[in-house]
């Protein structure tokens, strides 16, 4: 971020309302100035800690995951990447004297499963993909479908495109985009930054106007951590760890119920090739199965570094019984595009390779694609810009 | 919150995964449990900061703002509030060493202004409305408006209750409510809870059944920090600090475009007693001028905690001049319900009530609702509460 304006307490405010009573109203001076990204796009990092002794930053950016910063004068700590960043968007913590915290002048901020990370782009590439810009924005909507396979009502995100408001009665295509472990229908959204990659995207034409929509995977769990009757006692977790929840194929068999509450609500095209559906790892996973079990959906199927390590799966389980023979009716069905893509530093690359060998015992047709790096957003916004513009063409 | 569940990393998903390529992915085994709300309801904040010399907590509870921690075994801070804590939703901090930072094991946080806070909830009281309570659930969308007078789309918050979802052709009142000064169309939502309170009294058959737009009153601005082109930017920062923003008369004056967005893109109720508009503190400035300058529009009139401090205001503009004449006027028009609240702490606390004198002059209605402390959320929300259950009934 080049910061343009300085960010200073007026008198004004002081004056107008007392001290004591706003102690929690949110303005204050900034000492230092965090993150900045350089002209060269190396990223600075400073935090005001006199009594520190030490200061480290841990990011998501290649290679330097952990750096220390060097106190200055006026106990001000700073840090300068060694190298400019990739352009993207960026997360990280500082961990002050072994305690993890945010930057404290930063105010954006995402959280991703149960931590919270401050955050900041570098521009010039993908990184501007994810950015507002000033092109027609759609809406994004938190709405709750109806569950009869669990008697509740489930949260979910609907992204729409700025034309879709023109109410003209026209159609639109809909992508199925489901999260990973410990995610849920605020996961795509913040973190996958979804509405500005559609909105940057369509602004250039580069896809077909298309509305997605983000449901949550947690089958046991009717939203978000903090938007359940839980409220605060459902700690965010590894959806492996939810009571009940992973892998037993009530979310993937009773996925037809997303489909027709989408379809009764929104002005959607209903044929198969109108349909897409993706996910990132267990909800990559998610995608497989839902579209092996339902082969007559979904002209396009995405896996993003999918979770197909099997191991421990109950293979007797009619949602995840007979992978080839589901694979053999999927292909006589047709599809237009089978798109996996995986990272190859993933502990996950072996296990997509695995399905594509599968898929080449049968002579289907799928595309693999191997990028770098691992199991991070960085990939699966990559994929996202990627695969969406392969839809419904 | 009552912990019931222990936070465990399993090694299911370190198996899964390989380590160094999801240094972000945010599991962890809290060490601590913090906060905890005890069963009197006095409420207890740890960290583990083996290494610091000082702790505080700050929370916007009453009295006690600040207050230390004490260093136990094993390097871990404790404190726990003196009394119990009125049934609420609160923020907190913590500063170690002088250094501002979030609760490291407390996932739930809320942005204001410029800040962000770890929260909790104590309920029993006014606590249980800003809760998930297991009812229906109305939707929240982010939309966006195209504002003639400045030329720009700007974004708004908008929930429908869950019975808009019937798709019966039912038309429904709406409420228009106004952030301070600071806050944007993320504020009411976000720190009011406002989709929780309205699920939660419509359940109990407190309200009527309405719609509420949350408009973003920075005029310069196209929506929240981080959401504009301006992207990181644009630091959250007071209203008046906005270069071109605060009290320039234009977002009053342009209101009826929002009005004409939402009747013409929502079922709604298009007549002046199925209107209300309510504001906090900048809010308020922006719903008296409103109201006052479309006399015609607005059968329901709320002040929370209204910026009425007219110091410096530019008297000779059309949207800010002849404030008892355009009083008079309103009086003549006619209204339901003129409301007034304020926390008898707050700065602004003479201000409201020199409003109230000059309507005493008019021999104008209005109802002026005084409460404790001053200028913070718990007493919006709860005005939000009262002033609801009092619409289009």
């Amino acid at each position: 971020m080049r910061t343009k304006r300085l960010f200073t307490a007026l008198a004004f405010s002081l004056a107008l309302l007392p001290v004591a009573a706003q102690q929690n109203v949110g303005f204050r001076a900034a000492r230092v100035q965090s993150p900045v990204v350089n002209a060269d796009n190396t990223v600075t990092f400073r935090i005001s800690a006199p009594k520190a002794r030490t200061v480290m930053v841990m990011g998501d950016w290649e290679n330097e995951p952990r750096a220390a910063l060097t106190e200055g004068k006026d106990g001000v700590w700073e840090y300068t990447t060694p190298k400019p960043l990739p352009s993207e968007m960026y997360t990280y913590r500082f961990m002050v004297d072994n305690v993890m915290m945010l930057d404290p002048v930063n105010a954006f901020t995402r959280r991703d499963v149960g931590n919270v990370f401050s955050t900041f782009y570098v521009g010039g590439g993908n990184g501007d993909y994810y950015k507002v810009r000033d092109v027609p924005h759609g809406n994004v909507t938190q709405t709750y479908y109806h569950s009869d396979a669990v008697g509740q009502d489930r949260r979910m995100t609907v992204y729409t495109p700025a034309c879709y408001n023109k109410n003209d009665g026209k159609k639109y295509p809909v992508l199925y985009l489901l999260h990973g472990s410990g995610g849920d229908e605020t996961a795509w959204p913040e973190l996958g930054l979804v509405a500005h990659v559609m909105d940057n995207l369509l602004a250039e034409g580069k896809i077909e106007p298309m509305i997605v929509v983000m449901p949550n995977g947690n089958i046991v769990k009717t939203a978000a951590p903090g938007e359940t009757s839980e409220n605060h006692d459902y700690k965010p977790m590894m959806s492996n760890q939810i009571e009940g929840n992973y892998k037993n194929g009530i979310y993937e068999t009773a996925f037809p119920e997303i489909i027709s509450f989408v379809e009764k609500n929104y002005r959607v095209k209903a044929d198969k090739n109108s349909r897409a559906i993706a996910g990132l790892s267990m909800g990559g996973f998610h995608t497989l199965f839902t579209s092996l079990n339902y082969p007559e959906k979904f002209g396009y199927i995405g896996l993003f570094s999918a979770g197909l390590n099997l191991t421990g799966l109950d293979m007797t389980l009619p949602a995840y019984n007979d992978i080839d023979g589901k694979l053999s009716n999927l292909k006589k069905k047709g599809y237009k595009l089978f798109w996996v893509a995986c990272g190859n530093a993933d502990g996950l690359f072996q296990a997509n390779k695995d399905l594509c060998k599968r898929m080449d015992n049968q002579d289907m047709k799928y595309e693999f694609v191997e990028t770098s790096r691992g199991h991070i957003w960085a990939n699966w916004r990559q994929y996202l810009l990627t695969f969406s513009q392969r839809l419904f063409k």
